[in-house]
């Protein structure tokens, strides 16, 4: 099995809820929708993030796990330059997350943030300096 | 905010078993990797795979959800094959994953089955022969 992921999937407990704070929100285009079971958006080359409504997720996967606390996954979404950070959780803030974590700077030598989606999605907005912190970033 | 993901991290209990199962089952390379804190593989072109040690996780981040039930979110590895899919199954049951379910024809066209990493994380095998499924498979 060669290391690869093809599409990260989130099972979200309202779907209308999620959209619209991914695409009237944050402004981003979905690359895919099937009415109120899912939501797919391009975020990689040949990786493409899904928004799966939870009874479609349940049916196929299982019983999710429920709860407090924070699921145990975040997204990173990186960029060039400290401001940059700053902007995007204003931009998160701003389209209705229901928790955002201002940037703060990291012993590793990064300025980070996190934001919520409405599922409580924990996204990680980020400088990284370092090599590999460089080697995700666009061209 | 341009739809990106950079990183997928994941808190593990055990990293050292998360370890195992990647490397040494799976046999995949660590594009970087610090001590017993995290593990890191490339899974796409500008894409990380982070796999974080749950206390240095909730440190960061906060309390992760505990208790039963499957973390709502699914890993896909697309393939261009049915057989190659049934093939990635194989290997996964013979590195020990806590759980497999063998691959079945689904109702949209694909031919899909999961497997659990030593967290219980689950990753989808898919040969999906509609557009995006065929998007996303390398070149």
């Amino acid at each position: 099995m060669d290391p690869r992921v093809s599409f990260v999937t989130l099972a979200v407990a309202d779907l209308a809820a999620t959209r619209r704070f991914y695409v009237d929100g944050l402004g981003w285009e979905p690359d895919f929708e099937h009415e109120d079971e899912v939501l797919m958006f391009e975020v990689a080359d040949k990786v493409v993030l899904s928004l799966w409504a939870e009874w479609g997720f349940e049916a196929e996967v299982g019983p999710v796990r429920r709860g407090s606390g924070i699921v145990p996954i975040t997204l990173a979404h990186n960029l060039a330059t400290r401001p940059e950070v700053d902007g995007v959780l204003a931009v998160a803030r701003a389209a209705g997350s229901p928790e955002v974590s201002d940037a703060v700077e990291r012993e590793w030598g990064g300025y980070t943030g996190y934001f919520a989606d409405p599922d409580g999605f924990r996204w990680e907005v980020a400088h990284n300096p370092g090599p590999i912190g460089q080697r995700v970033l666009p061209d």
